[in-house]
């Protein structure tokens, strides 16, 4: 089995449903939409807010309207969008986010520290978790009957709140609790770059033990995905890879080592 | 097995879900939104367009912008809510579209006419269809799990487009395919009302025979109602109650004739 994500807002949703389709294995997929979402933001006149950590990790700022923004756009648009892409190649697909069948539970963290003009900063009242728990049965009960499982934003807290969880570190808790070794994950670059300004210099395959090693390569998102993967190859997975959600066959070309591949 | 349908934007969820919870029957909930996407589709600067048909039904004109934003408030916001809400209350609920799984399918409306001073205009692309179909194995197989089941639009069109289809008619379409004998509506009213303006004047039981003969009495959105509950004894319902969803127990109060009871 293998757990697909596909994060961007370029991903051509038809083609990289009908890649999965010809591949034939089972698996379950997990979308983002942050483009989508912050283009929305934008229309509302609500634009998203980003905050920088004390160890430089830039993440959005999920007050109540970034909440209920990422909730329409991740849940409601894309999720329909893809399920729709899956039903189109021939694929039954069912979709979620992690409130449904409370299929992501979360921790609410209680406070951010946010660093402005070299301040640290406390912040208390954002809607931002960590997976605690996830039901499988439930994931397991609709692949036994040929559903698709398509997951996303936002999970389900402990006191009910709806809160906005990392893809990428939700990924590795659900391989560990499901036992999936694989993992492909898309994104718009062509995988690791040592410099991110030359697609040239993409590294092919890179082993899980020298992967906290490439962060001072990785720029913004791409730092969360190597901190995903290291979580993803304690929780026993064996296999990660990373490809160019933008080209043909993008799943299918990503197996085939044409992003990076961890191992 | 009731069905049970909840409109308008007032609606307490979490009162609505404890009360359902605390009936003890098992039931598919089915949810509409239109205030709401109303509201943000106005505060996109796109306000929502409607038209009237030649026989005098308003209805919401369902463009590609109008369909996005239904897809995002019905879809996303509003049912992520109303599963949460059934969550707090203790029912584990699975929101789902008519995409997921399939469950709505629809034909496509090719041409509608709507009459604007006077005149009668061909409209051709708007994302309104029909249900033709739904699968029923998959609401049987999450009830037979206890998974409630909180369904909302868009359907599923045969050429894999999203359409918008009319929340009434699918509750009369799901009564005739799952073997439901009864219904429970709630929207922002007593019950139907001779008059309008007269909360006093409820009729509180109608033969199902009669209700054509209502219809006159009936202003914008009853009439829909109406019609689907016509549709609904053609299909083999035998009982359904109308009631106010802004009330405490809402639900319970309906069924204990309350609103307007059809039988």
């Amino acid at each position: 089995m293998l757990l697909v994500k596909v994060g961007g807002g370029n991903a051509n949703k038809l083609a990289i449903a009908r890649d999965l389709k010809n591949l034939g294995e089972q698996f379950i997929f997990v979308h983002g939409g942050r483009a989508q979402a912050d283009s929305v933001a934008e229309k509302f006149g609500q634009p998203t807010k980003r905050i920088v950590s004390p160890s430089g990790m830039t993440s959005v700022l999920t007050d109540q309207t970034a909440l209920d923004l990422l909730t329409m756009v991740y849940a409601g648009l894309l999720n329909t969008q893809w399920v729709a892409a899956f039903q189109a190649a021939g694929l039954n697909a069912v979709g979620l986010s992690g409130v449904d069948g409370r299929l992501w539970r979360a921790e609410r963290k209680r406070q951010i520290i946010s660093v402005e003009n070299g301040r640290q900063k406390l912040i208390t009242d954002t809607f931002t978790g960590k997976l605690s728990g996830i039901n499988s049965d439930f994931l397991e009960l609709l692949l036994e009957r040929s559903y698709v499982p398509v997951l996303t934003q936002p999970a389900l807290g402990s006191e009910g709140e709806l809160l906005n969880t990392d893809n990428d570190r939700n990924l590795a808790f659900m391989a560990g609790a499901l036992g999936v070794k694989k993992l492909v994950i898309l994104f718009e670059a062509p995988g690791l770059l040592r410099d991110v300004t030359n697609p040239q210099s993409i590294m092919t395959e890179i082993a899980h033990q020298d992967l906290e090693s490439t962060l001072p390569y990785a720029s913004g998102g791409m730092k969360k995905k190597i901190l995903g993967a290291i979580e993803a190859f304690k929780n026993g997975v064996e296999e990660i890879y990373w490809g160019d959600s933008r080209i043909e066959q993008a799943v299918s070309a990503a197996l085939q080592g044409r992003g990076t591949k961890i191992t």
